[in-house]
């Protein structure tokens, strides 16, 4: 029997037994069950106590049971390859919370064109999640595509001057266009969260 | 007769009659006219050329005209009387763009049961916006009350460490409440924006 | 016989053998030790030459004898369970030096009300001590509750634009909250220390 | 009649005017009332509400009425010439609230014997506040010499690297000396206000 | 008689006395003279002394003479209004150099198809300048398009978490675009001055 | 036979495996393909899928094929022995892309005359690269010397007040000669991609 | 009758009143005075009291008397055009302490041979400041030329990155000269006081 | 045979074989050598081809030779027993360049006293290398002291908002103390090298 709102574990900082163990616990109360920041050792010994746990390598998450209902419909955006564990934890976290997400992958700003090709998609989401570092310039053009919330996620990746994600923090902050909000470094789970209950509101 | 959307000029960084011109050439349009960050100086500029504009002197913005349907409801909160500039911007742009706001004024973090008396407004809007300075703690209390967007607007109000409103900022992007997401510092206009997206799309 | 005031050895930067060797010269001397920052490394090579010696796991502290006498009592919050080897590396040293400590755990901003519930303790206790890591608000609700002196601890737990604890530090400095003074980030003895200096006071 | 504590308004920010009326209205209660950052345009304004108010000019503060009773001795440290106003600040705001304060001024730490023949009283206060812009050393050298809560105030006074008090309160933060805790820059009322907490206790 | 290259001097920080007289010595000498942020009072002063100076009041330039020849060509791009003072101070140096300069405003990065729109001017420049503050995304953008080398001149436009240009310097430094390379913030001359040896060395 | 422009591959962040798969699907199409940032592992995964590849040790750099002509010269230089790596990266960049490079290292600002020796090399290259940690001045000593296109790439070399190469960033920014552009940290390939933009447009 | 060393008042934060009252008054015991960061109108106020002062305006200093002995030599070195307050600061403070000064002026490092003129100079002086702003690359170039203590003073010179001196002084804390020793931005004065010291030592 | 001055290898960032090479052929000319930052492995390679070689543990210093004459004389002190390697590397560099070194230790300013007994020492010194972290402040007290040049090296110990010596180094730039220059963190190289030339020319 599944009952309420999922629960949700941040997995960095306990060890894999205090993961494992909180998540059984909360797992047996039938609710849904989400971990995330999870290195596989942690998923080993969430596993070994809750066997139909699922791992989500990309997104580091582990996941158990699934949404009461699905309702609306986001976009998940990455420029780089290496944004893609933070457009995965912001992913499989709606997904969980129940609403049905598109992901778009590889359309950083240096080729615009392939980001375009996207805009029916963009235009018919209830909210759009965009991840990337470096330069972090990807969710203006997105803002500036669509009348639809935009939450960017600045990714630590980079090197150099991007000071750890603070120069796509600071570049997203910044947005030239008014529908952008911005979460922490690398914070596809708060992005996702904030999606998810403006996707079900527009849907209740 | 009104049609479309409304304009928005952003004041700084023109002069009184730049912005009167342009306001005049928008008004013209018949669409409604936001003009923020403007001074009583730019506002005597404008009125000459637009006698039915309004000024709002706290929010430091004026306006022409109104929304075609107001659908939705919000709520700007202000944690001391030094940010009320920037809750007044930022309610001024939601109503004009369509959306009831209820003003919370005063309503700081060291005292915590002011907030409290307002749980029911707070649950029943369809987001939040939360301006405050200095430690920038209220959105985190707020976003932990209720299953609500909560949009944070740092202000630059304080002194010293604040580093004209750094650490605002920067506490409010490490929330630990999952449903904040914030805006520039001082941007009252752009925490507007998407919460009247996040409005309007509740109550289509 | 014990005399005089504990003894504090700082034994980040020191080998295990370091710290060993002028442990046990200090407890030879009958005065009450405290090690910080000691691994469990450190804590193998002062019991072999110190046989009574106590480890103290989460606060990475090792104490040996204990206070003449015992003055007034503190409270010791810690917002997250991350925040914990701080938070209790803070009792420790307030226990050893002679208070009373009452901890209180996972009372963070996002669950106010789990707060709310400590209040009878928090307006007996002589000081207190608050272990916050993320945005760091924690300090200034609670001086907000109550008018004893409230000694805040930004800890170093977070990510992103947390910065390694600058996020909470900055918060803290920034307290609306009058009765908030601040340590360095991680400084759970020094939070202690003055904490007992006040009970101890307040109780001559 | 006098009852209670007194109020504290923060007159940066305000107008004149705003304040005079707030100050007029606590006034009239009965209780002590103390203005912050007050400048002398706004004492007018003050006095002509309320005649009986007195202008601190170097504290920039307004002070009405006095302390209920007066418990305990603090001491206000000032390292050089240009700290005065935060020092002031801060014997005004604890003078009002009740304690009695020894001012000892120009004890920087290039000239460390000035300082050493204070020994007696700083000794003998409950509490310590040392107000020290540039290098910020001088609270370090204070907490070394005696067993007394130290509360450092860093000034904004200096130039170039002072980066507007940062310097000197990064200092203070990282005090080696374990009685040290730490206020915003040129925060004297916030420091007063903690020091008044500590010196009543110790006398009650 | 024209010969050699054009003299330049940086008006800021020198009086209108002292600008004007090394001004007038240097067109004495028969080559071009700029002066860079330079004030209306500045001209004045100028003026007097050498009457056939111009002034360029956007670009806060004054000039005398003209290139010996014009080789090659540059666009000079930017994002808004308040973007122009830097983009015309870059434009009027390579004009004077002897580059011609298509001037391309109002191409934000919120509206990127008012930029596609200037493809091909921009793939048959030989460099390409870059103006834009807040986030500092367009450079980028351009740089993708076209395998031209771009300039990008962050501007101190924008407010708040803008610190005065250093987000836009960051993002420019992280531009995924290879082709992209950083000036100061508002150096529009050295910009210039790259692009004008660039197009010449193109077109020897 | 070969087609087109190089390919190029940043393997920092990618594993092995998916930088050998990726940089042998590139080698199959006949373009000359360059891998940046690539351990001695990533090369022997490489190495086993494309025999034919060559591995750059200094500048961590595989490449594959070469360029279909070369046109134009640079200089890459270097100021210390630690800042070959970033040097390397540039010159291997270069040489793939079509351009005649002269490496001229060992020139710190330290030892002028040594750089003096160079300045016939230096007058003669379409565009100059110049790899610099610590203070970075060397940009502005080339580009005082020489009229051509000084590209400055700070390195992460160096300690304490270094931070990681911001200090070399901040000084090349600053420059005093007009003629210097600078790129990311350590970004020796973006520095190259924009030389060869340069010289092979000096000589087409 | 002239007796023991200068003393120095620091006119910044003080009113002209206050600086000339202590300066007289110190004028009077018959040592040499020097007032630092001196207005117009603090020597206005300074000359009524104390008639045979005298005004250096670039150095924006006052001095009364004159150095009882003169032993050793200091060269002076300064950029451009305007570190010369801060290189005039240097050498009106070491004259007035008894050294003889040597100005060198305009030798920044975009024109290293201007610079390479001076070398005999340089290496018959006791000890050498340099004064720069910007990129503060000078020092470095200087100590590598010569095996004398280089004292580098950063100056606020600059715009944008340069951060009101931070990227100079950045730069000659890493100077890769190790006789460079640097202090406080636009600290002419405390170089001056340090060269004297050395310069002293070599002749007595 | 010994002639000329030591040379000195940097060993950070240079492999165990590489500077045994190096040391090995700058050895046999006859010149004494230091490396610095050198691991005990470095040690061995360095060894195994210049067997006369010594080791200094705490300073990671490696030595051949010695200094031709000896004169002078310096105080090397340190605040805290993490700042030896500092201080170590201080000493043994003035030691080998030809400078009597007397090393003061464990004087942090949180007991002044223990500085107090030394200050004949310091008077008769040449000059004065101060190494400390944390709050940065023993520079300023020394400098207090006597009138004899300080080289102030800040170090990297600490933690939290010590980040990584940037508040000592901060402190030590704003010093009170007018005979105080500083160097990079943790450059006891660099502070002994300049030492070692003031000591020099004051005894030739
Ligand atoms: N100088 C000061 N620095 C920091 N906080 C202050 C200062 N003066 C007053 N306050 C605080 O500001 C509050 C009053 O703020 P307000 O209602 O805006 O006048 C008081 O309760 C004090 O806690
Ligand atoms: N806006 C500017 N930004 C940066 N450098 C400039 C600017 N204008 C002029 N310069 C440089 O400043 C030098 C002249 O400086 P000055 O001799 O102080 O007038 C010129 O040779 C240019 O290289
Ligand atoms: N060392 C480097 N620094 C910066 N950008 C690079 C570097 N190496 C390659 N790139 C860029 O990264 C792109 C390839 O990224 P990816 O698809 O993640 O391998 C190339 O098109 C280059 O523009
Ligand atoms: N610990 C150190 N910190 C700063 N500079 C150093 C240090 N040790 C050596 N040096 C400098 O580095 C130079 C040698 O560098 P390298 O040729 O890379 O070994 C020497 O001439 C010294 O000036
Ligand atoms: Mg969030
Ligand atoms: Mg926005
Ligand atoms: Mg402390
Ligand atoms: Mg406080
Ligand atoms: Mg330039
Ligand atoms: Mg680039
Ligand atoms: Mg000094
Ligand atoms: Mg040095």
């Amino acid at each position: 029997l599944r009952t309420g709102l999922p629960e949700v574990i941040y997995a960095a900082g306990k060890t894999p037994a205090q993961t494992a163990e909180i998540f059984s616990r909360m797992a047996a109360t039938g609710v849904a069950v989400l971990a995330t920041r999870a290195t596989s050792e942690t998923f080993e010994a969430v596993h070994t106590l809750t066997p139909e746990a699922t791992y989500h390598p990309i997104a580091r998450a582990i996941t158990h049971g699934s949404a009461l209902t699905t309702q609306g419909k986001i976009a998940v955006l990455s420029a780089g390859t290496s944004d893609l564990p933070v457009a995965e934890e912001a992913a499989v976290t709606a997904e969980l919370f129940g609403v049905r997400v598109t992901r778009i992958t590889d359309v950083g700003v240096a080729g615009v064109h392939r980001l375009l090709a996207h805009r029916d998609t963009l235009s018919n989401a209830d909210a759009i999640i965009v991840c990337a570092g470096m330069e972090g310039a990807l969710p203006s053009v997105v803002g500036g595509l669509v009348g639809v919330p935009v939450i960017a996620v600045p990714t630590s990746v980079g090197y150099g001057a991007s000071f750890a994600g603070a120069a796509a923090l600071l570049g997203m902050l910044n947005s030239c266009s008014p529908n952008v909000t911005v979460v922490n470094i690398d914070n596809g789970f708060g992005a996702a969260y904030t999606a998810t209950l403006i996707a079900h509101a527009a849907h209740r």
